[in-house]
């Protein structure tokens, strides 16, 4: 019967010995149950600070996409402007002024309207759609370009040219695009080389460095590109490699000014319908000493910024001459007439003055735009 | 007994017939008075109405010297600019852009400093206190005198000279004080003639009109004198009449801008110790692009503002060569330390530029200043 007693021993308690030993192991696979929950806790703590830092990374990123400018700055003039100088050279000199005040208000395109209504379409120059006459147009549009281009480039773009005869007296935009040989930049303007490339790589571009650079795209030799540059290098190789980006990615992505474009308009009004932004124009404003007063005036944010400028008889000549417009009064074209120097202590303001005055007086005002938007949202 | 009765009677009735006459007379008296009080009470209306005039008058005119500007802005800049530019011709355009950007921003003084730190004293040109090597400070001072002066005026003031010989290259002022011959103006600027004049009476000024001015004192021939001509001339008169007032109230009773006076410092800290107001500058504002954003500034009203711009190396240059500051840092000089240019996008703005561009930007702050208080008066 005490077999029976001791048959109904449970098992565990009968073999004590043994018993000890489970407990060990219960022991040991607690404590390892223990490890592993705590394991498992901090791998989630690891994996939710992941997250955090993949939130607060994404957001960052976001604020550095934020730090790329949304938003362009046209300027329009006419190139009869240039009629108004003394001298060749100063002819040359004022071009210079006009792209030095347009680079220093980090305008994106710079418009070349013909005032004197030349409606004959001609091939002279790199332009079309200007008349002989207009021939201020090509030269202010010409010496604009050739300043605009980075130095190390302009061996390629601008050969010798009566325009450009007085190109020694112009003062320099000292723009950021205009990179020194060892600058550092994520991005660089430069110019697709002229040498075979092996099939499935790209071509070889001059960015102004001491080695040239490999893209990944094959592209005709000739052409200017914006090359954003990897971010890390093989400093043994031959060569640096990058890809080529669309120009206005240095200002959109990188919130950099990457210099202006140059356009020719036939008559004041091609300024506004042949706009190369798809939607058009969604400000505009004239400008004027019989504008209203610009301190009143604020401005909502905007795509595309479009700044006119008239020349020596004022914008009233330039609606005169255009055979497309039926008004009289330049201020119906505009969504803003202002006067942005009230109080002038000249009876004339020179259009390369106003540029400089106008834009000052804007800039606050653009600034101003923006960084409500960016409170309110 | 009836007599007594009669005698009774008192006087008035009894004489009826003469009371009739009375009667009449009284109406007449009455009719006389009522017609004398209406009168009054019209002179009394009109004496009213006289006051209320005067009074309004009063105001008017009170208004009208508010339209007197009582405050004086002040610019001050390295004469060293002028060696920034790439020829002779370029050198005296510079020195009319400075010209022009002061001018349409109606600055009343312009200060030419000495940065190159001589501090020899000497009398070349009409200037004293700038040492020889600071040419260009003379000729910048020399070309900005020569514009401010009035055409018809300039062939007394100034002979040939060599700072002056490419004079034609320069772009007029076109201030409210370079009137052509037959413009009508309460003020002209006008030379004192070597011409005999009878004892009491006062001397003749050529103020470039087609006759000369009698004014009321007896000046020594060849003095520049802004005089002020009488509301009201004898058109059979050989000459107009006037009288010669202070070249300050054209500004600060006729709200006009009269041009600027130039003056010569031998170094930057001369600006501030030798201003010509008795009380200094109660507004001083230095500019830098390592400024304080201007953007975030505003004004308060002033008496004498003093806006110092710097030259090739910035106001740090002008700092360190001048031996009586001990400072480094430019911004302890100024009441205001401004960059009025944040996001420029060039690398560097030209002084010229930066007048145009700084002054446009306070013009706005300025007029802020001084419509709030005549908003809280
Ligand atoms: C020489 S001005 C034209 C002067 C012309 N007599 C007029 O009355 O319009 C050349 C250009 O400078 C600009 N401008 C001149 N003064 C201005 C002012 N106070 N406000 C805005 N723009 C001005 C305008 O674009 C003008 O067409
Ligand atoms: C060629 S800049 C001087 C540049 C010099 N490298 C510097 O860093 O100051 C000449 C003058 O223009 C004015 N200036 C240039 N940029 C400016 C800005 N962003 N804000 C205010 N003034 C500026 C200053 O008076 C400056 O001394």
């Amino acid at each position: 019967m005490s077999t029976d007693v001791a048959l109904k021993r449970p098992k565990t308690v009968s073999s004590q010995p043994e018993e000890r030993l489970d407990w060990k192991k219960r022991k040991a696979e607690i404590k390892e149950a223990n490890k592993q929950r705590k394991e498992d806790k901090l791998i989630k703590q690891l994996e939710k600070q992941k997250q955090q830092e993949a939130a607060e990374r994404a957001k960052l990123e976001q604020s550095q996409s934020k730090k790329g400018r949304p938003y362009t700055v046209s300027v329009a003039l006419p190139g009869s402007v240039l009629d108004n100088a003394q001298s060749t050279e100063l002819r040359t000199y004022l071009a210079g002024q006009i792209a030095r005040a347009c680079v220093v208000f980090c305008v994106d395109e710079i418009i070349v309207f013909d005032e004197q209504g030349e409606d004959v379409k001609s091939v002279e120059g790199e332009f079309k759609g200007v008349g002989k006459k207009g021939h201020a147009c090509i030269q202010l549009a010409r010496i604009l370009q050739y300043l605009e281009c980075p130095q190390y480039l302009r061996k390629w773009f601008f050969p010798k040219h009566q325009d450009l005869q007085y190109a020694g007296l112009l003062n320099p935009l000292d723009s950021p695009h205009h990179m020194r040989i060892d600058e550092e930049s994520e991005y660089r303007e430069g110019i697709v080389l002229d040498r075979p490339t092996k099939q499935g790589k790209g071509s070889l571009v001059n960015c102004g460095m001491r080695k040239d650079v490999r893209i990944d795209k094959q592209l005709q030799s000739g052409l200017r590109v914006t090359v954003q540059l990897n971010k890390t290098q093989n400093q043994e190789s031959r060569m640096f490699k990058g890809t080529v980006v669309a120009p206005h990615v240095p200002r959109t992505e990188g919130g950099l000014y990457w210099g202006y474009s140059v356009r020719l308009a036939s008559c004041l009004s091609a300024v506004f319908t042949e706009s190369p932004y798809k939607e058009g124009y969604d400000l505009t404003i004239g400008t004027s000493e019989r504008g209203n007063h610009m301190d009143q005036t604020t401005l909502s944010p905007f795509k595309h910024l479009l700044v006119v400028f008239g020349g020596l008889q004022g914008l009233e000549a330039s609606v005169d001459t255009d055979q497309n417009l039926d008004v009289t009064d330049p201020s119906v074209l505009f969504d803003l007439y202002l006067n942005t120097c009230p109080g002038q202590g000249s009876r004339t303001i020179r259009t390369e003055e106003a540029i400089l005055i106008s834009m000052s007086g804007l800039r606050q005002k653009i600034t101003a735009a923006f960084s409500d938007v960016s409170n309110g949202s």
